[in-house]
């Protein structure tokens, strides 16, 4: 006998939690292709080399092996090298710019802990082959829409661009090898404070003369983002790249709006330090008050997605959402939602009447109900209505051999308790507009 | 440089692609979910023990390799030694009968070739822990609905029974170790026809004796299934096997014809051979008259499912859709089928009027539109026509600078070619009626 277990690392999801998480993910679905994303499926293997060398040390977290034909192959790892690679592979079948989204498994052989798995979903949308602002701006459109849709009404997009960012390291005059040590620094705002990143700049050994004005920027708080483009302008405005930058993010910023983002949903957080060294202009990450610092998704814009497989660089923004955070935090937080769990239970107490409740079920189904008969057959009714209890099932039909000759039969709403009895030629319409 | 390519055996889908992919789970997870299933998702990886010893020969396409942590792991080979693995750990959380999905993609290192994929996608329902007719004729009825549903009418469900085949062998006098012999002559009866067999029978030494009856059996061609039953229980009534599988499957007919099963998609093939070690009671595969013998489902009832990891045994039935058999037929063979493609394509003139078209975008799209802006900007009119004919978007709607003082814009039919101006404040209601 061998013993019933999973991976640690890997789970089950059973019907019940299957309901949210494919919640999520039409809810998403529906978002991208509202907007006219496509939906791409890669492989979960590839040849190993087209995954290597992509990631930098975490390339370790990578799944590898020799398959039965001596090719050394990998599980995806994430969802972006294979849409680089299928952008060149298929470069003569697509259509620019290609707006794709891909919803699918990943694996990471990481340490296992709360919210991080060795397998789980990715849940990305790009747009690849523009470099307009209209671009970045929709990529804001998707997300905002996406939140709305889930009923979270008060997220922040976080946003910043990395030609002001990289526009700050010259104001401050902070060497370049110094500069990823300044973002560390600022990264850890959120978490230690201001005093706190002082002392994370003195460990760093960072000049004591820029710290001051390291932390003047952490200080900017302001809700209005023109107001926070405009102190950019003053305190930037002669370095071309951040002039660039805060042009740029002016016009996502109007574009977004027009698309439907509420003003009062984005902040330039000039704090947001993110993946340096793959995005090139816009940067941003989702939050939501209530949720703390958790990022709900994040993304950018980059240009040098297909430079392992092509000499022809594609700009490139996109949004990865966090689907097994969003996952994770409404289980915590529970919403209404809809499911696709069924709604009522027809129950038979004679076999004979069997094939009348399988009619019924028939006709109830046709009117786009989700109806289910009790596969057990006619078990005791004790049995069959605890079992449409645990299945949360709403309604209870059961027909027994009195009723039947009367040509009735009872309903049982299972939340109230309530019994009536309804006419078995009126039950269909009845149950067809019932919730 | 790293050459972009896909192991053999393994695929891209591209949007276009997708649509008729998306189409078909989308067909049977609605088919699924109006009957009352639920969804199951399970690990890609398994520890090796829990899928190995279950399979017979076939074990050797297995995806096996060690992982970081020395685990022996295996990658899904089917859904249904997971599900059986599902039943065991998670029998306290589980409402019985267990009525369950799962869409999802499995592994196999097989010789790649035509219809043989190496990672492809499997679809079932299965139902767990009810020895019912009802619970076949479910099955069954779940097959109809979703044939019906892909716009497939003449479908014919082949059913046959284990213990009428059983009781066929006992019949025969053929011996037990030469009944797989005998089986898979029979089973090449569809290929190389009754002469075919008796040939196949005489290379098989089968005894000789039996042969005419054998043929009788195969020459059995009568779509009444009634008649059918009636023959046999002259034939076989008095082996008490056969006559529970002759009872049972009139049972299931009967109740699968209420479930909406109609009488002329069933025909009892007393030819149909599928999976012996497996299978316990009804068998079933669903093939269509304009695609021969290609079986587009099959299944039937197992009772040893749970048997490698617990002693409790649970009664099972259950149906594979042929995913990929269906994508690939209704390649072949196109139909019209509702696709989440993009409808409608915006576009402005002048870099100005960007914020307005997103604007009418996003209203158009809240009327449940699929709505994209030209993700490239304000590019040549004539490169964002040539995308909107590239990827099939039936309208485009074009703003020009004097269009938009004179408060109107036009409307292009890109498959007719017709154009039309409208005036602003009416584009939206118009646009939400268009198909």
């Amino acid at each position: 006998m061998i013993e019933a277990r999973t991976l640690q690392g890997f789970s089950d999801f059973l019907p019940e939690a299957m309901y949210l998480r494919r919640y999520l993910s039409d809810t998403w679905r529906q978002t991208f292709t509202a907007f006219g994303y496509g939906e791409l499926d890669t492989p979960s293997l590839e040849y190993e080399d087209i995954l290597m060398g992509k990631i930098g040390e975490d390339e370790k977290l990578i799944y590898r092996f020799v398959d039965n034909g001596d090719r050394h192959v990998a599980l995806r790892y994430d969802q972006t090298v294979p849409l680089a690679r299928v952008v060149v592979q298929h470069r003569n079948d697509l259509k620019m710019p290609f707006k794709r989204y891909q919803i699918s498994k990943v694996w990471r052989a990481d340490s296992p802990r709360k919210g991080r798995k060795r397998e789980f979903y990715q849940c990305d949308a790009d747009i690849i082959g523009s470099n307009s602002p209209v671009a970045d701006a929709e990529i804001l459109a998707v997300v905002s829409h996406g939140m709305k849709m889930l009923g979270v009404e008060n997220f922040v997009i976080n946003l910043n661009h990395r030609g002001i960012l990289k526009a700050m390291m010259k104001n401050w005059n902070i060497a370049a090898e110094l500069q990823i040590q300044v973002f560390r620094a600022i990264d850890r705002f959120d978490k230690v404070g201001l005093d706190g990143v002082r002392q994370e700049l003195i460990n760093r050994q960072i000049p004591t003369g820029t710290h001051e004005r390291i932390l003047e920027l952490l200080s900017w708080q302001e809700r209005d983002s023109e107001k926070t483009l405009v102190w950019l302008e003053e305190k930037l405005g002669h370095f071309p790249e951040a002039q660039e930058g805060i042009e740029n993010l002016r016009k996502i910023i109007v574009l977004s709006a027009a698309m439907g983002v509420k003003a009062e949903n984005i902040f330039l957080n000039l704090n947001l330090v993110r993946g340096l060294d793959y995005y090139t202009g816009m940067v941003f990450e989702v939050t939501v008050p209530q949720f703390g610092r958790t990022s709900l998704a994040g993304g950018g814009r980059y240009d040098k997605l297909t430079q392992s497989f092509s000499d022809a660089d594609l700009p490139g923004v996109g949004v990865g959402i966090g689907f097994e955070t969003l996952y994770e935090l409404f289980q915590e937080h529970p919403i209404v939602f809809p499911t696709t769990a069924p709604e009522m239970l027809l129950i038979a107490l004679d076999e004979q009447l069997l094939p009348t409740i399988a009619d019924l079920a028939l006709q109830i189904r046709q009117t786009g109900k989700r109806v289910m008969m009790y596969a057990g057959g006619n078990e005791k009714l004790s049995k069959q209505l605890k079992y449409a209890n645990d299945m949360h099932i709403k309604y209870v039909l059961i027909l027994g051999a009195d009723e039947a000759k009367a040509g009735k039969i009872q309903v049982k709403n299972m939340i109230t308790g309530e019994s009536m009895t309804v006419k078995l030629d009126e039950i269909v319409s009845k149950m067809s507009v019932m919730l």
